[in-house]
């Protein structure tokens, strides 16, 4: 077997030329969404209000494992596409571990994450449907930047609801968007009724991904000809996320190279999902035992401290009830640098996975996540989002651990992005001027209390 | 001959292993360096007391063509190298030229910029000679970032002199040199006498890169082991930076892909004359009939308007005099956003070339800069440094004009770093609140006022 290089690169010919649908594979799927009002499965017509058909009809999808990359999605892809594996040798060497640690790394393009690669789907999906104008909501900033460059590709109009906390932390990240030429609102706002409300009842609040998608939607639903776009949670955003873990596992065969255990942060869930998705469907197939670990805030522990309930995906109870781990929609997550992580649940497939004993959670506290972005930044070159440095936490751990046990465990991890956005964070952290927040056992009461009681 | 692909990545072994010293090629050398006090060449053990002993003889080397690069500065560079050749099909499209446009992208990397290849191997040689720290001075922040990547992996310790202006508008940046461990100090500063001196000349100046080198030469010469080193101006940097030059050349050369122009911007002059150099030595030679442009701004016209004459090297006329184009070390540049720009001299040997007649040279006002970097952006998805937007301007002009003739040209450019800590600039532009600075003849007298009276 050739040496492994520090960066392993597919040609452009290999970036994936389908979508891999993890749920096709799965012997017991996720439930249906629900309407909130007669507790049936939401039917395709009632989702098509709200979204773009052909994302709708990827999200009704649980039996085809493949579906084809539309060839003017894979031109935008090639634009900074195939996104390469690393080999952490430099880690690997600090840490003075047997492991070996790779990272899938997705954050060399302008939105400097993962993101672009469902915001090039979907807007590609609403230009084909005859839609002027998409609206969205975004957390760290990462999903709004990615939508913008698709907006400004394809030729979209875009209304951005940005989580008031992230937009006051990253006024540049703003800027970008603003940019590509996205309309950049902070949520809380007072361009709509759910925002009006909730700036009335917690007139100080930092708002949350929650609000910021309820916003989001009540917009969409009042403009013509425009539509609602998601970044993560949902399921066809995990499938075109899959793209990431495709070209890992291609890039990986080359080299024979099998994991032991694959990591990502989660938040929504679309980054994990997408990074594992085919290597999940090998697991349930009996084909390898790999440890799938999802990595979450301490401040917002939605796997490893929710509740496995229908809930509404949003604060203002706009969207179906999906059952999935959740803190409840009434849970307001305290603030924390890594915004993308901010969100009371989970992707529904992923909740699915967990709940069945495929995967396992773990959860930190931001200042053990910073202390871990600063080692990796200094040793592997890249700056790390706060996001991704969930993950890199866990992997040194695990890398840790084999020390220990003298292991030689090939550890995967997702990089889903860079920090670069993210510098009043670090800054804070370097100054020992950032604190930790744990939800006590009544705030999880609280969130519980805010779910919706299924007749 | 195979389809051009978006990007063409070389293969790891193909990152170079020897740097390309284009004054080996030239009939006409660069004049040397001369002691300001005697008039006489500068000699190595003059040259000793500011900077590296290699650097030092890489610098004063104008025979040997090609120089090894040690394994473990491959090392280093093989955590973000090789950098793509991108073909710029969007663009193309975009502007409707029968033009192929490609560039060669050097910003995939935290350091943002092609700076991370000089700073790497002036730092693996300054550890060689057992210096523990070393001063530098930086602009737009670029250099200052990539040194403080280099200085963190190395293990030695890192004072930045940046340029005030620079650091006011770019906290950010700021905050990513701290992460990586520098310690960062505005310029003007009261730390140095040349410092104190220029405060109380100048109160309100934003200070020049110019004065920032004085400033962190005057550090490293009262500092124990500790030696001065510089991103751009000296031939040994440029050297280094033929690293972009040589792999542009060995993609092209795959596809069978000869430029007929060759475009970069121009500050100090490394990453131009980096990315010239393979090309340049075969124009030299007879083999090719090449148009290379040098592209600056037109508040800091050093080229385009200066004078070829000996000049210090910095404001506080602490450097040796050194024969280039130079708007006088006593010219201080009107504020700009390409802030690695504002420099008033120009590398010796990409002086001689130019005065030699091998290369042209143009300039452009700041709002003209920002008006193709955001076009730039929005179709090729990459935002762009406000410096490497020059180049990209130029390029842009350079198609429009084979749209009109209906020439096929090839241009190749350099796209020498992502904007990512420009957000002030593009937001400024984006709301028409940039202003545009010409100098006027009188400023320019007054710089060649300032130029030494040689003997």
């Amino acid at each position: 077997m050739a040496e492994i290089p520090y960066k392993i690169y597919l040609s452009e010919n290999e970036i994936p030329h389908a979508w891999h649908n993890v749920r096709a594979v799965m012997k017991d799927k996720p439930e249906p969404f629900l309407n909130p009002e007669t507790f049936k499965p939401s039917t395709r017509d009632e989702l098509c209000n709200v979204f773009c058909e052909e994302l709708v009809d990827q999200e009704l999808n649980v039996t085809d494992e493949y579906i084809e990359i539309p060839e003017e999605i894979r031109s935008f892809y090639k634009m900074y596409r195939p996104a390469p594996i690393v080999r952490a040798y430099n880690l690997e060497k600090l840490l003075d571990t047997p492991a070996h640690i790779y990272y899938k790394f997705e954050g060399n393009n302008t939105s400097g994450s993962h993101k672009l690669n469902s915001a090039a789907a979907q807007i590609y999906y609403a230009k084909k449907q005859g839609l002027t104008s998409v609206t969205t909501e975004t957390g760290a900033g990462q999903w709004g930047t990615a939508l913008s460059m698709a907006c400004a590709y394809y030729g979209l109009d875009l209304t951005v609801y940005m989580v008031k906390g992230s937009a006051e932390l990253k006024p540049h990240r703003k800027a970008v968007m603003q940019t590509y030429g996205a309309d950049v609102i902070h949520s809380p706002s007072d361009t709509t009724e759910v925002g009006r409300k909730i700036l009335e009842q917690f007139p100080g609040t930092s708002g949350s991904l929650g609000c910021a998608i309820s916003e989001a939607i009540e917009t969409a639903l009042k403009t013509p000809n425009c539509k609602y776009v998601l970044g993560s949670v949902l399921n066809h955003v995990l499938m075109h996320q899959s793209i990431i873990g495709l070209e890992a596992k291609t890039a990986l065969d080359k080299y024979g190279v099998q994991p032991d255990i694959v990591i990502g942060c989660a938040g929504g869930g679309s980054n994990l999902g997408g990074l594992i998705s085919p290597y999940m469907a090998d697991k349930i197939r009996g084909k390898n035992d790999i440890e799938f670990i999802a990595v979450e805030p301490a401040s917002c522990p939605s796997l490893t401290r929710g509740f496995y309930e229908f809930d509404y995906g949003d604060t203002g109870r706009t969207t179906p009830l999906m059952k999935m781990y959740t803190l409840g929609h009434g849970f307001i997550p305290a603030s924390n640098h890594a915004g993308g992580l901010r969100y009371h649940g989970m992707n529904t497939t992923l909740s699915k996975l967990y709940h069945d004993g495929y995967m396992t959670a773990k959860s930190y506290v931001q200042t053990d996540i910073f202390d871990a972005a600063v080692q990796f930044a200094r040793c592997e070159g890249t700056l790390p989002a706060p996001e991704s440095s969930h993950a890199i936490r866990a992997a040194i751990d695990e890398a840790l651990k084999c020390k220990e046990t003298g292991e030689t465990k090939t550890i995967l991890f997702g990089l889903t992005g860079t920090g670069y956005f993210d510098m009043t964070a670090y800054t804070n952290f370097l100054n020992k001027n950032m604190g930790d927040y744990i939800p006590t056992d009544d705030d999880l009461k609280k969130g519980y209390d805010s779910l919706p009681k299924i007749q």
